[in-house]
């Protein structure tokens, strides 16, 4: 009897590193005004197909005894927290105050068939800012500063996001003349997947473009700068219209706006356009340098109406989501993340006798209420197996009750060091 | 379309209460040096199953599109988190230190008929030691102590733990020459629900027995004292047995254990026995007083073996359960729990004009280095707008960039007070 394949979970060890980084998460996400949100894992079908989204694999849930009642409402599991935002905000919109900015990190399922890197069940962790009528520009630039933030404090070095503008593609491929752009767009945006003769072979047989107007399609999805240069290089390619122009504006309004990020961070590439979703304007993709097999690890995008399907009130947003459990199992099999102790328990009391259990006891508890974590060995078993225990959990100290002439002492089981110390005052030294 | 019936999903208002609740049940867990582990969502049914319970409705899961591969296992949602433990234990057996200390916080669902009070999808908070062979009985007592704690930090006031021992009632019922103990045990159990008459009589009716036994099977149900006394109470009942004795002794220990709790705090209550469960000694069923109805809000016990049915081990343990979602949803039904900000911002800076953006980015930024919650209201329309933000959000504070002769001020929006304040010292009034 094991977990399903498909499914991942964690020793003691590599736990306590994914709640330090859903901390971390959660802190800076507050730290910029997110409030939290969570939403049953379970929707209605109708609700997860409202978009018309299929390529998803969803799953089904039913009661196991009994036929199931016919009246039940078909229900699915939540594949992202995307629609269940908008179903939240069209449910409570009378009881949110707007703009509305919400943070959510919660599982979600997919039914994928198990293949390395793909998870059945993963971690999504979502900011997204939504307002009635308008959502000025600039939040499209913080999302990736705080995904940015987020990923220096987890030491995550070769972070890389790349930003475009729907209304780029849209607006360079119209001004080619090209009247159904989707299918043009969803193929350059596979450039770093199929390379530049993959490109264009599937302009050419899938679209029926000729070889020429497919080497101007391609031109701009090969554009990828660090600054603002992508303008100069797009209006080299001398084809011209509104909606280009507008993109353009508005995705160096960003790349300006994200100027001060360390150089390389942020990339303009006008190849991604986040397949068919339902993104209008700008679009992200983070990716590791380090990892380029690992492929997407966050992205979102700017859209018009987050809530269309269900309500008559135009709703327009930005946001981003971090896939958390791919990338941290990715780290986690490269070596990258080192195990945490097996126990937050930063001091073991050494259970001397029992005589002194009642002692041992007060004694934790003292430490306990000034906000350590202390446990005490269950038995009173010889000094050097509690000490053993403690090593094997990675606890870091171990503290000695009063016996004969001395009085309370604590030893530092990294260094060695063992001193007097005062339960009522005693501190561990900051430097673990 | 909105969120299905029997799923529960809260504002922001009061997420943000939930969020504190679990913080606070986290870091209780952790002070006692419990590691925190999670489990899929999903197991095999047969797993779920693997200790026979088939009260508890479970859910299956299949994929929605496609035929659903034959060699798929047949899968299903936990609907508690003890079974995942035991599957966890006995497949990470070598990896992990004994005694093993875990907490495990998250969502389990049943396939219940929504009725008041019963949740589809709840949050449960669980503890438990697991050893190899043998755990002290000193762990029974601290389980309810580290209740106890979690409550009266959550500002819990009539919360009452009832504390019973499988052993005294089996052995009571074994010294009163009852064979058969199990549907005797079961009826007595019911005892807060059906009363005194409805005890007599379905132990007249569904096991035939005579009046007169039936009474005496009722006399040590009826038993339920603050301290030491049931001891004599049971004792006067004039019936022998040394599994009994037994029991009396453990469960003596554990309330002595306790005695420094407030009084009334701990109860023990001679006909508590948890069902068909798996328990074979201390059994814990925590309720509020003030609201009887609600009925059991966490219970655990001590088992034997955990693992029996995964590995040829014997594991034996001791856990307590908190059933978060329905203690929180009524305390929030009965306006016990005030609703929180709906934000967690701290300090809104006031946008002034486009030209001093940049000014009051910087500003937010700096302090939010500092480990404040901060935002800018997203465009500069009137102050009095961006103030009404504020004050519907919750938000306390709100900065004003300098202007003409004025430096940085900062307003308490609760006390009207505004005063100059430097980003780089500001700290918010701890009295918040």
């Amino acid at each position: 009897m094991t977990k399903v394949s498909g499914f991942v979970e964690w020793l003691p060890e590599q736990r306590i590193v994914e709640l330090q980084w859903l901390d971390e998460i959660r802190r800076t996400f507050e730290s910029y005004g997110f409030c939290s949100i969570e939403t049953p894992a379970v929707e209605e079908i109708e609700v997860l197909l409202a978009k018309g989204e299929t390529d998803k694999e969803i799953y089904i849930i039913k009661r196991l005894q009994g036929e199931g009642d016919k009246s039940d409402a078909r229900l699915g599991l939540h594949y992202d927290l995307t629609v269940p935002l908008a179903r939240y905000v069209a449910e409570h919109y009378n009881d949110l105050v707007f703009p509305f900015k919400r943070y959510q990190i919660q599982r979600v399922w997919r039914g994928e068939r198990p293949q390395e890197g793909r998870y059945r069940e993963f971690y999504q962790c979502d900011i997204d800012v939504i307002n009635n009528n308008t959502i000025p520009l600039h939040f499209d630039a913080e999302m990736p500063a705080i995904v940015y933030e987020i990923f220096k404090r987890l030491g995550i070095e070769s972070f890389q996001m790349h930003i475009n503008n729907r209304k780029v593609l849209e607006g360079y491929f119209k001004g080619l003349g090209i009247e159904d752009t989707i299918p043009v767009i969803r193929i350059v945006d596979k450039l770093d997947k199929i390379g530049h003769g993959g490109v264009l072979t599937q302009l050419q047989e899938q679209v029926g473009m000729e070889s020429e107007l497919a080497e101007r399609c391609l031109a701009i999805g090969s554009i990828c700068t660090p600054d603002l240069s992508f303008v100069e290089r797009v209006r080299a390619l001398g084809v011209q219209s509104e909606l280009l122009e507008q993109g353009l504006d508005e995705l160096q309004f960003v790349m300006n706006e994200l100027r001060n990020l360390p150089s390389g961070v942020i990339l303009a590439d006008l190849a991604i356009a986040r397949g068919f979703d339902y993104y209008t304007g700008t679009v992200y993709e983070g990716k590791l340098a380090e990892f380029p097999a690992l492929g997407t690890i966050c992205s979102g995008g700017r859209y018009e109406d987050l809530t269309g399907s269900f309500i008559s009130r135009k709703l327009p947003g930005v946001g981003i989501s971090i896939g958390l459990t791919r990338l941290f199992a990715k780290l986690v099999a490269e070596k990258k993340i080192q195990p945490g102790p097996k126990s937050p328990t930063q001091v073991l009391v050494i259970f001397p006798d029992d005589e002194r259990r009642a002692e041992a006891v007060q004694t934790a508890s003292i430490l306990r209420e000034r906000g350590l974590n202390v446990e005490l060995y269950p038995t009173p078993i010889k000094q050097a197996q509690q000490l053993r225990y403690a090593s094997r959990k990675g606890i870091p100290y171990a503290w000695f009750l009063p016996y004969a002439e001395k009085g309370h002492e604590v030893k530092n089981l990294l260094s060695g060091e063992q001193q007097a110390a005062d339960p009522t005052t005693w501190r561990p030294s900051p430097a673990r």
